[in-house]
């Protein structure tokens, strides 16, 4: 499929579903466990609505975006006993964004888990172009036990 | 120089040149414009303050980044005429932090400006690695030429 011309009623993130399984939300913006992490912990913060440019938000949806990333960021940090992540946008398909549905990436990172730290941007690249068919993606009992404890420590530490 | 031991005095983010070389400022952050661009308008946000990771931010630090972000990325996609973006934060070592003061870079994107939408992540990479040798770096004329033109563009916007 050209990737410029995925059509509103199949964009993956307006799936009713996603309302389901994402693990946190805020008033207009939903926390969504990636099916096939590029590393544990890599999770995805997406506009409820669809959305497709940053600067499409308004000043309030950004500051209430960035604290709830932040928010997610501390989430995902303590229940993978990280202390590093790198977050990523790519806003219009001459960026890379293969969705147009604006989402933030949210990359868990420990000491030496890639051969070099940026090694997991050709990664999301591969996603885009090929799927998710080349990392594995976590089978359904996986993921929604992911999402169940990542709820509960979102619970815990609001 | 191990990346880890950069003492604060020597921090390039925290030259005083760089109150003088901002193109934009707020109360808190700083727009540079990159001495070595990957691309045209490659510019970082950084805070006036010595602050290593975003999780050191206030909640109204956090809102002022963002949103002062998305003003200075208008500027540029207005004044190097693009429509694309990218957003990247490395926090910490392990996602790829070299100068341990928080930076946001903001990648202008043009259709087909690179190979894949993707390749200006190990650039960056690169230049952390390498310092900026191998990426041309603007003379001091270019550079304050478009710092002053950013500059005018910026309180044109405003």
């Amino acid at each position: 499929m050209n990737k410029q011309s995925i059509p509103l009623d199949i964009c993956p993130f307006c799936s009713p579903d996603n309302q389901k399984i994402a693990f946190a939300s805020s008033p207009s913006f939903l926390a969504l466990y990636n099916i096939a992490p590029i590393l544990p912990g890599h999770s995805l913060i997406i506009p409820r609505m669809h959305i497709k440019s940053l600067r499409s938000l308004s000043n309030e949806q950004i500051s209430e975006l960035f604290l709830f990333a932040r928010q997610i960021t501390d989430v995902l940090l303590a229940y993978y006993k990280a202390g590093a992540f790198d977050w990523s946008i790519q806003d219009n398909e001459a960026a890379g964004q293969t969705i147009p549905h604006l989402h933030l990436h949210i990359i868990v990172r420990h000491p030496a888990d890639l051969n070099a730290p940026g090694d997991w941007y050709p990664l999301i690249d591969n996603q885009s172009k090929n799927g998710s068919s080349d990392r594995p993606a976590l089978d359904a009992i996986e993921y929604s036990n992911v999402v169940e404890n990542l709820s509960r420590v979102y619970k815990e530490m609001k």
